[in-house]
């Protein structure tokens, strides 16, 4: 059977991916008295008189929303909340076998930023977090920013924030093979959608000063005439400081590093050879990078990461959501704050051990179990620290439960 | 332990009833590349070229929200959308446990008519139906009609329906049992919230046409100038044709069935004695009823159905739902006709024969096996036969995959 065949059957044999399961299954008379009417009253009036209860007496506390509109699903693009539910069933699967989260699909019929924002504040009492996913571009932006104001639960967006996170631990690792720090390289980046705005935030908040953000248009610079949107606008203000005007080729010359999250191809050997010293290169275009990992070595290239499984150095988000709402969710977090997504992409880099760091291994594999229990307790613990924690536990807790809850491996 | 310690105690120690799991747990790359990224790609495909083919590849088809804004909970009344979710989980838990449905608790934070309407209808690519629960009357009515228009999947609120469908099985027992013909009996009804209001719709399109209806106000006749609402007014059109004013015991006088869904003590011996021979009485108050089980057969009650587990004749939703929405979904039914609602309620009736029927056995115990199968299957052939089933499939499978599925009494 091809995957194509495959996929679609394993798809099909169970119809889907996800279902419900009872924690109390009801069988008898006894078993209904208390899951059910009348015993399910008293964990009900507990709730009334105490809402914090909510998270010891029902599955909020472990529960996150996979919501999704559709508009910019893998690189399908918007193919509309039917067939998006695959992508969201997928991601609750994750969740749930990486780090025992329990996930569900919400797809929502509309692309309407205000209506999407306002059915999932509506549908906060439910979850204790939520994961946007494949919510296009810049609408993306502003549901997760507002969303973030007006809920109390984690917010995140995991095609910008999963994708920074596990990039920046790339790189983490990557400037220690090379000797450079974040304060002092050039960073390139292709490719001004999700993921590519937020791994350049959290390369500013790393102290990254030196950045030149490219889209289809060439680099974006403050005030450019053509082709903005509010969020460009704003990233203008701190990257590409000399307003350089051109395509990727006319601003590559000397940057450290390379990020692309753009479309195959648009980085050439050629630009390769016009890069500092050592290049680092993070070419993530699916399925098929900006360059080929072959093709960037020839041209120079020290350290190569794409987003495939077939290659050295994947940037797989599944290395960061599953231990980032795992960690969050067990200090019953009210935000996943900017400190959170740092100390989780430093969790990443660290398990590499520096004498193990080779220019072919930046970034631990997918399925390297160590992983989400790690970046669950460093989540868990940085939340306490910066105040976002609604309860106190002890981070090698976190890390355990993790271990014990994960299947992946087993 | 108490009742009360080990309710709470169960709710507490895996904090809730519900978790999803994985059809398809990913353990490893190859489950990754089927369940998630690439191969993924090819069930959005198929579902983007056709819309109904979100049925075959995804948890849609099994899958219902149990949807409520906390307005009217158990007994307990307007308590919020956090402290009403152990009941939305605990129904999740009975779908689950008495017809293999998937179903997963929605609970909106507002109980503004138009917004939940508006969530439920965004969240429709998600759900193969809807339970809505305790919303409280009116605005139950309204949500549940304009849901049903707006959407091509199942709705059912079944504080209304659930309860009138078993309730109108219990009837139909009970008249066999003293040979009366739902064409000429007198039905005096108390409590026009959501179940009393679909009990009465329920009975008159069984051809009951002498039904007077009471509130806390007395017997609602057509222009009562207080205590109205639109729903009253529009039974008010078909019952009560003398337009009788008072009090319930003003016009219980000759009724040959008493329909009790309103408090405590409502119905009292003395009316009882007011009633045809041989009164056949659902007094369905929770906790307590209208009218105590031994008074009312003192006072000459020929068949007496509660909702209480521990007399005789329980009226339980559970009869009803789970093998409901078993039918409608496997025949992805777009709505949940009259028609179907009937063939639930024979269904239910039909399991205890005509030599079985006592006064204490017109309706068959909640954790009857038979109950579900025969359920689900009569209603897909109904639905199959009324034209709201999008596809065809044989009943007895239907019983038999329910049969298959249900762990009650295993």
């Amino acid at each position: 059977m091809s995957l194509r065949e495959e996929a679609l059957h394993i798809h099909s044999v169970q119809k889907g991916k996800l279902e419900t399961k009872s924690k109390i299954p009801v069988r008898n008379a006894k078993d209904l008295s208390l899951a059910y009417s009348p015993g399910v009253a008293e964990p009900c009036k507990a709730i009334y008189d105490d809402k914090s209860k909510v998270y010891e007496y029902t599955m909020k506390g472990n529960m996150v929303a996979v919501v999704s509109d559709g508009t910019a699903v893998l690189g399908l693009g918007n193919i509309g909340p039917e067939a998006a539910l695959p992508v969201m069933e997928g991601k609750a699967v994750l969740f749930k076998s990486f780090a025992g989260v329990d996930a569900f699909p919400i797809c929502i019929d509309t692309t309407d930023v205000e209506k999407i924002i306002e059915t999932v504040k509506l549908l906060e009492p439910t979850f204790g977090g939520i994961n946007l996913e494949d919510i296009a571009a810049p609408n993306c932006f502003e549901i997760e920013e507002r969303l973030k104001k007006e809920t109390n639960i984690p917010i995140f967006h995991d095609d910008q924030h999963g994708t920074a996170i596990v990039t920046v631990a790339g790189l983490l690792n990557a400037l220690k093979l090379v000797g450079k720090e974040m304060s002092n390289i050039k960073v390139v980046a292709n490719g001004a959608g999700a993921a590519g705005i937020a791994i350049i935030k959290l390369l500013y908040r790393y102290g990254v000063r030196d950045i030149i953000l490219c889209d289809s248009k060439g680099a974006i610079f403050d005030g450019r005439p053509y082709g903005m949107n509010s969020i460009k606008a704003e990233v203008a203000k701190y990257t590409n400081h000399n307003r350089l005007e051109g395509s990727l080729a006319d601003v590559i010359e000397g940057a450290d590093v390379f990020i692309g999250v753009s479309v195959a191809g648009a980085l050439t050997k050629e630009m390769v050879k016009l890069m500092a010293d050592n290049p680092i290169i993070f070419a993530m275009a699916n399925p098929d990078p900006e360059i080929m990992p072959d093709d960037a070595k020839e041209a120079g290239a020290k350290v190569i990461g794409t987003g495939r499984s077939d290659f050295p150095n994947q940037v797989n988000n599944v290395l960061a959501f599953p231990g980032i709402f795992r960690g969050a969710l067990d200090v019953r977090a009210t935000h996943i704050n900017e400190q959170m997504k740092m100390a989780a992409a430093e969790a990443i880099a660290s398990l590499i051990k520096e004498d193990e760091l080779r220019p072919d291994y930046v970034i631990p594999a997918p399925f390297d179990p160590r992983v989400a229990p790690c970046v669950a307790a460093a989540v868990a613990k940085t939340a306490m620290e910066t105040g976002v924690a609604r309860i106190k536990v002890d981070p090698e807790e976190v890390a355990e439960k993790t271990r014990k809850l994960a299947i992946i491996g087993k």
